[in-house]
């Protein structure tokens, strides 16, 4: 069963003052509309979202968009994998059509984090890490501090080929009016930038946001029934690595990622070389690095030299986050993946404006903690 | 692709000196056993549980079982529906392998929830409930409560009707021992305990537990490779209610049972009079009426006189709650649902022990909220 993507949408990221039922009701409606499919015609409703409970005091939400969507009695279920959790739902949508028990399936991405404090909202986001890691004090950032250090040193990398990661994905944001922040960055500003986690400074980090993103699916043969414009999900791969960050063999390996990619490569009959586009988890600019040896685009060591040379910029030979990446876009935890889904379907059915760039084949990498679980997904333009 | 169940396990359910870690790990590495099946077999690995993070602080627990249990790298997920998490991660389960992606799903369910005060767990409980209902301070017992007034009086059932749901309920958990209560109650005792919601009283309720359940899924083909006991999952069905309960026609119809319920029935190719034993939601013991109708095994209004008469005790025409349903053997929410599925499992591969009855099409009926989403699963014996 082939399945399909056959609309999109999201809201506007950023510092919202709409709590996250409002949030996922505006995504799910404006979905509704862009694929052209009535509330009546939904079977099964997903909302990835990790933590509306420990954010909002308000959890069953999944149900409560149900209702506001009037998609009753459609299935509803909330899918959690940390921050990539809306990955997480663009492959439980994919089952659900693909196994049959549901024809129309709307995925609903999204998180409210603005309201609390950058201290209450990171010890939510902390409480992902294994307990015997985070009794130490160990967080994502200072992770990501330390794979930096290591990974430059060990390659011989200059610690402008990070900076060249948020300077690239600033301006593609430019070009997303949905993003959180639509403003170019100099090297100089990010190389300026304070230090958070040695050697890494505040414009190797993404943001904390409020938003919603969704994806309508379906099978194929319904799709052309109801529109032209669709993308086929033609391969999609999730996996775990160790939990304990320090138990990994090689900290420049994401074993979630290569072993995800390999899955959806094998789905999809395709490689690395076949992808015109694709959107990764930059949730630290490190990371933007690590995934693109993950999926096999580069080989170990040697990520650094696309961002040095332009190779991942808009106009370079695989561009590299598009949407703007979490860098800019900003990285509302259950939105995220979904929200890198519609990126990717919006360049192959031609909706991505001034973002557009040639594709028929794209990629999108959704990470959950440090590498934690990650799913890969891959969609092509219909014939 | 048939989908079928190989093995099945759960912990002591009750007041447990374990956190959330624990008690999925334990219920998992016991479903491997139970299976024969290795971690390096396991190839989705799902986690239904509601609440980790309000409850404990800690939420990535997919990706610390999967380490804990070594299955890495296996894709975690974790599933909420709330108190209807168990059934919802049936349903994934049964979709990742009728789908393909996944030839081998453990399921495990959890829920650590008896170190907060009552008063703590049912504010995170009452954070299920629709905004607009909540801000009035309606909770789920009350909803009961004002639920079994109007049936009693609607139907002109006997208040001895509900007593009588608890007292087989309580006789049923004796014989099993990882029930949280192994005692039988009288009538009289049920009947005068302290009233919670009117008419509803202390003996009504199910009670607030720990503890965790595991089921491992597999097609037909690779189950009849490993053993000759298993089970299939012949129909599964969900849906979702109105979540604003008072915006439901009529107060006694459970919309989702009806709707998920017909959905199962189909898939099956059966319908109630095909029912050998089932595990029905008795959160509140008037839900064990109303779901007895709704999935068409008694006519509106006259579920009550089944319990009166004694057709759904053990040796009665249609064994309900053979386990001891939620009622004696307990309520950790992420765990109910899978407990089901253990129950009506074991009582198909003839494991059930004392409890065990004459079985070959078993049906669970899982609820979320106050009938908010419901997962109704239909499982026979192999052949």
């Amino acid at each position: 069963m082939e399945v399909a993507v056959i609309g999109a949408s999201m809201t506007k990221f950023g510092q919202r003052d709409a709590w996250i039922r409002e949030l996922l009701s505006q995504a799910g409606e404006e979905c509704l509309t862009d694929a052209g499919v009535t509330p009546d015609d939904v079977e099964h409703l997903y909302v990835s979202n990790m933590a509306s409970g420990e954010f909002e005091g308000q959890t069953g939400i999944m149900n409560l968009l149900a209702h506001d969507l009037g998609v009753l009695p459609a299935y509803s279920e909330r899918v959690d994998q940390t921050s990539s959790s809306g990955g997480a739902g663009i492959y439980e949508a994919w089952q659900s059509v693909a196994s049959g028990a549901s024809d129309m399936t709307l995925l609903v991405g999204g998180e409210k984090m603005t309201h609390k404090t950058t201290g209450q909202a990171t010890d939510i986001i902390a409480s992902i890490t294994h307990p015997d890691e985070y009794k130490h004090g160990v967080t994502l950032p200072s992770f990501a501090g330390m794979t930096a250090r290591h990974y430059l040193e060990r390659f011989d990398a200059p610690r402008e080929s990070l900076a060249r990661v948020a300077v690239k994905n600033h301006k593609n944001g430019v070009d997303n009016p949905k993003a959180q922040f639509q403003k170019e960055i100099t090297m100089e500003k990010a190389l300026e930038s304070p230090i958070i986690a040695d050697p890494l400074r505040l414009y190797d980090f993404c943001p904390i946001t409020d938003g919603s993103a969704a994806l309508m699916f379906t099978t194929e043969e319904r799709a052309k029934e109801i529109t032209d414009e669709y993308a086929l999900v033609s391969g999609i791969g999730g996996a775990t690595d160790t939990h304990v960050v320090h138990e990994r063999d090689d900290p420049t390996i994401m074993g979630g990622v290569v072993e995800s990619s390999k899955q959806a490569y094998e789905m999809a009959g395709l490689g690395p070389d076949d992808l015109d586009v694709a959107e990764l988890h930059d949730m630290f600019t490190i990371l933007e690095f690590l995934q693109l040896e993950g999926i096999g685009v580069a080989d170990q060591g040697t990520a650094w030299e696309l961002a040095m040379d332009g190779a991942t910029a808009k106009d370079g030979d695989l561009p590299i986050n598009t949407s703007g990446g979490l860098k800019s876009k900003g990285h509302p935890l259950g939105a995220s993946g979904v929200a890198q889904g519609v990126e990717i379907y919006e360049q192959l059915v031609g909706g991505a404006g001034p973002r557009q760039v040639e594709a028929d084949t794209a990629l999108a990498c959704n990470v959950g903690g440090f590498g934690n679980c990650v799913i890969t997904t891959i969609m092509e333009a219909a014939e």
